[in-house]
């Protein structure tokens, strides 16, 4: 086998180096194969592979029945041409093609402010990962790998990501008050992944969509890069506000945080949900309810979610275990309306393909077996006192004024105030370069505002290593002032 | 602590009842926290948490300083009023909001033809995940778990995301004389994705692409949903055809499959991947070489890739391990110009995030240990004997004119032909009743044609049980002709 190979590729090595010095000029006819490979003793086979890779690659052409010629333009010449006059200099002098980025590409890149450091404190919206029970997930992981048919290595769709949709549901039903059932769910590689499915699903380029204002840009760069037009509507104590007059225009989608809002933590009133039920069945419309952090809720009860207050709401409720347990997993699902479930689980799978069932069903055993809640019991005291530490550093150090008055006890950030009109960014950037990841309120503004104030996580901190660092950020931020 | 929960959740349900059957009117102020938890003997801070909630739900209002108050409107009337006037009724008899998909939604659902079955004969595109060698994939992800730092757990962009690009530069270099460095190397969750990286960075709604016709529908939605305009290049034995013509709109971006142009099979000839190199450099746009399938080629040895043809070429080459490896694993990679490297793991980072390091760091070891070269190897052997089977069995049956004159012994299908005008559609929808999965050629083609035609994958099944199948598919195939 390699035997063969070796010869064939040395006759093609010769042949071709006889075309391109003009030993072998151009329309000349070539011997058949099987005189060929008499003459040269080789396997007939061997001649015509020769033959098929310099026909495939344009050095010879084969003309059923009247047998196989030189080409009379060579791939090199082409080649030269294509090269742009620069043939034959050295490969640095070779042209670098520029590159030009769409508009909405540069959107995209524009305030790319999560990139960078994962690691240092205040950095928001992360878990403390040293908590996650690796050692018992892998178990679990080990185990499923094992009893693991073929079936899943080929693309999702299968008992691995039911087993998977099945506990979500149980879940949800349980802890967040939604109603759904398993075929209701499906599950997606993170929250951005959910978001834009829904998007695309429903609305076409050049319809609007509502979000919180502030509110995360993560969303509002995958709502614009879809081509929607981005409408920030204000937040008050008791979340997204809806417009006093009626003349206004209507959203295709409604994007709200009503759990705990990001950045400020109000806690959308009852009241308020119903004005926005009452708001998107009237018009028809869909509400997204990403109910990311509600996990972590540190004094009363969790508020049930939007899509559960009532029947048939007008809502497409998302979740993600990324905040639960690990960014890293990518593993986010999303509640959908009956009416909906085919379409988005076709459209999911058209777009974005599934798979990765041996996460699936690993996941789905740590949910069932009761792991997933007992970690977030774990996490949730862990978290309340870690919070409790941040904010007593920055009453000590600030005062009263300093804490965010829509703060509702809950996530895994704080919002610190400052004084209107302190640059945040410059406080930020300041920040950054003593090793201390915060981020600057004033960029989850959609309409410029004074509003200033820093985003403080403290989720993944040690108490024990929160002060000094904190110590440091006050420096910066009375430097600043 | 549970304790203090239960009570508080009781004082927090018999206040709302008081709240709601009038016992507490509207306005009415509550006595202080201080004052109802002496009188109840409860902590504080339990009459706090229940107040709490009651604030954040809207059945209390509470004024700092002046304290605490029954709202005016009720949580429950708004409610009521936003059901639509069906307050009351049973569950089943609230309204269900409606679904209209959007334009493009819709456009996405249309000829969903990978729906459903991926373990019939004949599915195309997927390869013997029986073959994997799943044990010892399985042993390494067990090592590097167990070296698992809590980083890895956080969004991508480590050493193990590194490691991996490091392999794959290293296999592209020396499998398929890619031009790259690491650090030119992003990882997607597969093909689609890193399409649509591309498409959103370079081109703008509007803009213009080609691609092949007939070519992989899955990536003209890609195109179409991201607002492209979607123009079929025809395709003949040399590979996509460049317009005749300076006479015409120059497109923003080209997307092409030289190794193996699906899914007629064409290699595209050296001749013409110079010519479409000197368009691209010309005209200052980007050509995307999909090299799917590149790795099973059975004759001859491969065909080096367009990416590292000329130095700095124009061109963003992407490969996956979905049919090397298997579908579900959802890796893929794209290899960029040095110039674009940053603009693009950047937008990835913010549109899609990362993660899955643990996946990552196994596939980069399996990689550096020679597994993947030499499941390559092994599949290579096992896929030539399935492919000449099939091919006989069609010959057989059909005789040589059913075999598509641009077939290039490569890759996990065929394509048979079938005499102008007959319903390839009928014929696989009827095939498919028969537990058979075959793809009409028809369905392939952007421009309406006549040519009638299926494909056949071979990947998946094993050459003993190919007959049978294959029996049935041709009874079906003659009772249509």
């Amino acid at each position: 086998m390699r035997q063969a190979a070796t010869l064939q590729r040395s006759l093609y090595d010769s042949l071709r180096k006889a075309v391109l010095d003009g030993g072998l000029p151009p329309s000349t006819r070539l011997p058949a194969s099987r005189d060929l490979a008499q003459a040269l003793n080789l396997s007939r086979n061997t001649v015509k592979a020769a033959f098929e890779q310099l026909v495939a690659e344009g050095y010879l052409r084969a003309t059923t029945g009247s047998g196989t010629y030189v080409c009379d333009v060579l791939p090199e010449e082409v080649l030269w041409a294509s090269a742009d006059k620069s043939a034959g200099r050295p490969e640095q002098d070779w042209p670098t093609p520029e590159i030009k980025l769409s508009k909405r590409g540069s959107q995209v890149l524009e305030r790319t402010w999560t990139l960078g450091s994962q690691w240092a404190p205040f950095v928001s919206g992360v878990p403390d990962v040293e908590e996650f029970p690796q050692k018992k997930f892998d178990r679990l992981e080990a185990l499923w790998r094992g009893r693991q048919r073929a079936q899943w290595l080929t693309y999702g769709g299968n008992e691995a990501s039911r087993a998977l949709r099945i506990a979500i549901a149980d879940y949800l039903r349980q802890a967040r008050s939604v109603r759904c059932e398993p075929d209701q769910i499906v599950i997606t590689d993170g929250v951005h992944q959910a978001v834009e499915l829904t998007t695309r699903l429903l609305a076409d380029v050049g319809d609007s969509a509502w979000v919180e204002d502030p509110g995360y840009w993560g969303i509002r760069k995958l709502l614009a890069i879809n081509g929607l037009r981005v409408i920030g509507r204000p937040v008050d104590a008791e979340g997204m506000t809806l417009p006093a007059s009626k003349r206004h225009a209507v959203p295709k989608i409604i994007l709200v945080t009503p759990s705990h809002q990001y950045p400020l933590g109000a806690v959308m009133s009852l009241r308020r949900r119903g004005e926005l039920l009452d708001y998107a069945i009237r018009n028809k419309i869909w509400i997204v309810e990403d109910d990311y952090d509600s996990e972590f809720r540190f004094s009363g009860h969790p508020i049930p979610c939007l899509q559960g207050l009532v029947p048939n709401s007008p809502v497409i409720y998302i979740g993600t275990f990324s905040k639960t347990l690990y960014p890293g997993l990518r593993v986010a699902y999303m509640v959908l309306p009956r009416a909906a479930c085919r379409a988005f689980s076709n459209a999911h799978s058209e777009l974005h393909r599934m798979g990765r069932q041996a996460t699936h069903a690993t996941l789905a055993a740590f949910l069932a077996e009761g792991h997933f809640s007992a970690h977030i019991r774990k996490m949730r005291l862990i978290y309340a006192q870690r919070r409790h530490k941040l904010r007593q550093l920055i009453l000590d150090e600030f005062g009263e004024h300093a804490m965010h008055p829509f703060d509702s006890n809950a996530g895994l950030h704080l919002v610190m105030r400052l004084p209107d009109g302190v640059d945040d960014v410059a406080i930020a950037d300041h920040a950054k370069r003593e090793g201390i990841v915060v981020q600057p309120l004033s960029r989850y503004h959609l309409q410029p505002k004074n509003a200033s104030g820093l985003l403080l996580g403290f989720g993944a901190v040690h108490p024990d290593r929160m002060e000094a660092p904190f110590k440091t950020l006050a420096k910066v931020i009375r430097a600043a002032s």
